[in-house]
């Protein structure tokens, strides 16, 4: 057991799902906590990963006409009081600067001073601060659509934060745009909604149900919030990214208005999304297992590790010019807007520690090369969607040709995983019994939580959906846009236009 | 004239270049003042301009083996009292976050809540925070040398800004090196000053003088600082980014230590160095026109926009697809790890109105395309870096097969327009007469400043340097890295070992 907590992850998921959750984030190099509160420290194997987000988000938004533009970090106080349930949602957990200046002080150590007229926030989400600028950019029906992403950092003052989950400083990206009507505003936060769907999907390997939020769920100020929703490995769900659309609230509050083509002034409509530096954590507690993480290769920010193993070797340079043809070869295969990409790691460390290494940063590839290998021309693969033991043998031309194929397999059946996952624990649920026992914890089984995801037929009363989120933990995660069929609610017996899905969630 | 304040750069830089420097940045779209003091907003054109140098830079951070991270965004008060010369350094200038929540104050509007045990820092550079985590990341030779390199934004409480050249927000990238022993981080400061040099000169097409700052212009808490110089249009100089050796200092500040391969513990040997969003408004200065800004085509968000001369076609959508042609012709050349960009601008707006925006934005090659060019299979081009009347009708294909040379005759010409400007207004300088003479402001030219970079032999006392910057605002910029003969101070007579380079700068 001294031997396996050096390697594997300890504890294992089953043990305890969110002790494990913090170990693969340290062990597999992502990130750490610091000594400021709450504000975690992105290690360059996280960032590495993060990059590759942005990369590709970068692209999405870009081939759907968004420009990036930086705003300030600081939000004048006065904006936030602007919009009253704005103000309610984010001014209880904001960073608030006070002074421009350190002095000395009369123990010999600074304190703060030169005290500001206005207190500026540091922004917890720019609506306020990016809504000024628009109110000056927007002149005329011309100037629209209006469509601005910006990739910043934003503070929220968190009580109980989780590397990645929740943390005091996150870096995300938001967009923000400006239409002249209400279809065209809804039409951008379906859209976006369904970038950030493809890419959960189609990169992440990760499954996900886009749906709407229900009122109590709601961003602040936001008319309409729409989501996409994933199952984690502890079956709750994982709000992966939102995006909303804020009818003419901010428009109205900050006065963003355009002269219409019949020479009225109109107010904009507006909308804002979102994803961020969560949909890290989201990545390892879809994928990760006891091992550690699994990167979905389309994201991975190396493909292929190669391991010289020189140890015994009667000439290693031999060996490490065999490995060094093999990543020549293979970084010249493109994979999705990018290339494969090979680390050969010669670093001065045992052979089974560095192993284990890749194994838990969850590399797709880790090929081991010694001089039997070289002599036979091949290659000895291990392949992260399997077993750390099962390795292979494989003559080194059929790899390389085969290496972009293997790449895609695994980024499929880490999504077939986590879909098979998620189907195992979703149902449909027709009574409120079944539907508390569900969510019950088992006899003998004290870890929560229970259930997953339960499709139920619902009213819609906050008053309901409150109870049950106070009694049980449990709320509607969204109303899922496609499909569905009337019904009877299981609370109220009321009429119910759809199923909605209902877990206990992050 | 009330027609050429809507085309060309009101004042002219002759008339007044401080202020020809703040229209130019405004009417180009880079960027505009915000609602909080001292922080802009970057507008998607100075945005994508600030992309193209971070990809350009990390990608040559990359190639030198570094590797990025995320450091939080905010520095305990007690790290900042670590290092005393730094504290004197960054603690006057910096914005403190003393509370985290706003509630609700007697007159009903917002006041700061929540008081902090201990004030947090807005990061003003992160030596302090990112030696913490060195501290902890390294424990042996085998983790030597750690390179990392970190894209942030940092605040610094700037009571006179200017936009790009003096914000109290900026973004930059701040590199943080840990060594073995002094040689190999002097290499590493070093290196990243060419890496500097090589990305101003060649990228930016400024070209740049590289050296050493004397001790009273160092970094707080460095034992040397390099950086690389260049001269304005106003021949002032602007320091372009700095690169620090910073000795043993951090590391024993911050217990930043290694065990040799001995088996003894020794402190690291730590660099930083960086380069900001300044480089923006470097650009803007070196190479802007009375028409607005002209970009090198290295770093250009756009290379060639075509302005389709629609309004009175006979047949708009004919003239449309064949500039959509010309557009897909030029979309496959590559041109330095990215393609030609090609814009073709089809909004509603006066045709001159358009043309003009494109000249102050500075692309590098415009295209007005009408049913005439269409016939004669030609385009009628004009070049950023000629007169704005000078347009010439170029056959089509000969133009697209020539796109990527006229880019780099454009670049060419930038570069050496600047170099001729620098080498004009620079002279080698041996009494002090002379000097003061060069600096003085003559006769009926009330405009500061004057002279330009001075080359004269300085024994390097501080206090002369210190009396000839309060009376006369010049300053040694740096000693340079190569060359130079032994001569006489022409301020004291004592023996100098090279001339420094004195200017007025930013």
């Amino acid at each position: 057991m001294a031997t396996k907590a050096k390697t594997a992850i300890t504890p294992t998921r089953a043990e305890n799902y969110p002790e494990w959750y913090q170990q693969v984030v340290r062990r597999a190099d992502l990130a750490e906590t610091s000594a400021v509160r709450g504000c975690m420290v992105i290690k360059p194997w996280g960032c590495a990963l993060w990059e590759n987000y942005q990369r590709v988000l970068d692209g999405m938004f870009k081939a759907t006409g968004h420009r990036n533009a930086y705003f300030p970090l600081f939000i004048p106080k006065r904006f936030l009081e602007k919009e009253a349930e704005h103000v309610d949602g984010f001014a209880k957990e904001c960073a608030v600067v006070t002074h421009h200046r350190l002095e000395a002080g009369p123990d010999g150590g600074l304190v703060p001073a030169g005290e500001l007229e206005e207190p500026l926030i540091v922004r917890p989400t720019s609506e306020t601060i990016i809504g000024d600028a628009f109110s000056r950019w927007i002149e005329s029906y011309r100037d629209l659509p209006l469509l601005i992403n910006q990739w910043a950092n934003v503070v929220r003052w968190e009580m109980r934060t989780r590397l990645f989950l929740r943390t005091s400083e996150f870096l995300w990206q938001e967009g923000h745009t400006a239409h002249a009507t209400p279809e065209e505003a809804m039409e951008e936060t379906e859209r976006m909604l369904d970038v950030y769907a493809d890419f959960a999907e189609n990169w992440m390997a990760m499954p996900v149900i886009t749906g709407e939020k229900t009122a109590g769920e709601r961003f602040p100020g936001a008319v309409r919030t729409l989501c996409i929703e994933a199952m984690m490995q502890d079956r709750k769900a994982l709000q992966a990214g939102t995006s909303h659309f804020l009818g003419q609230n901010f428009a109205k509050a900050q006065d963003i208005t355009y002269q219409s083509e019949e020479g009225r002034l109109e107010h904009c409509w507006t909308t804002s999304w979102g994803v961020s530096t969560r949909l890290v954590g989201a990545m390892v507690m879809t994928h990760g297992d006891d091992d550690g993480l699994r990167l979905p290769p389309r994201l991975a920010p190396a493909h292929v590790v190669i391991l010289p193993m020189t140890g015994r070797a009667q000439d290693p340079e031999a060996v490490l010019n065999y490995c060094r043809k093999i990543a020549d070869d293979l970084r010249v295969i493109p994979f999705h807007g990018r290339h494969i990409e090979v680390e050969i790691d010669t670093r001065d460390l045992r052979g089974g520690e560095k192993n284990w290494q890749w194994v838990r940063r969850g590399v797709p590839i880790r090929l081991e090369v010694g001089e039997r290998d070289m002599a036979g021309d091949s290659v000895f693969m291990a392949r992260r969607d399997k077993g750390h033991k099962d390795k292979e043998s494989v003559d080194r031309t059929a790899f390389v040709s085969r290496a972009h194929e293997i790449l895609e397999e695994i980024q499929a059946t880490l999504y077939e995983q986590a879909a098979a996952f998620r189907d195992a624990n979703t149902c449909e649920i027709d009574s409120e019994a079944e539907f508390r026992e569900y969510f019950a914890a088992p006899e003998g089984e004290p870890t929560p939580p229970h259930g997953g995801f339960a499709w139920a037929h619902f009213c819609g009363d906050e008053a309901v959906e409150d109870r049950i989120n106070d009694e049980m933990g449990v709320t509607v995660r969204c109303i899922p846009c496609s499909g569905g069929e009337p019904g009877t609610c299981i609370f109220t017996g009321k009429p119910s236009e759809k199923r909605v899905v209902w877990a206990k969630s992050y």
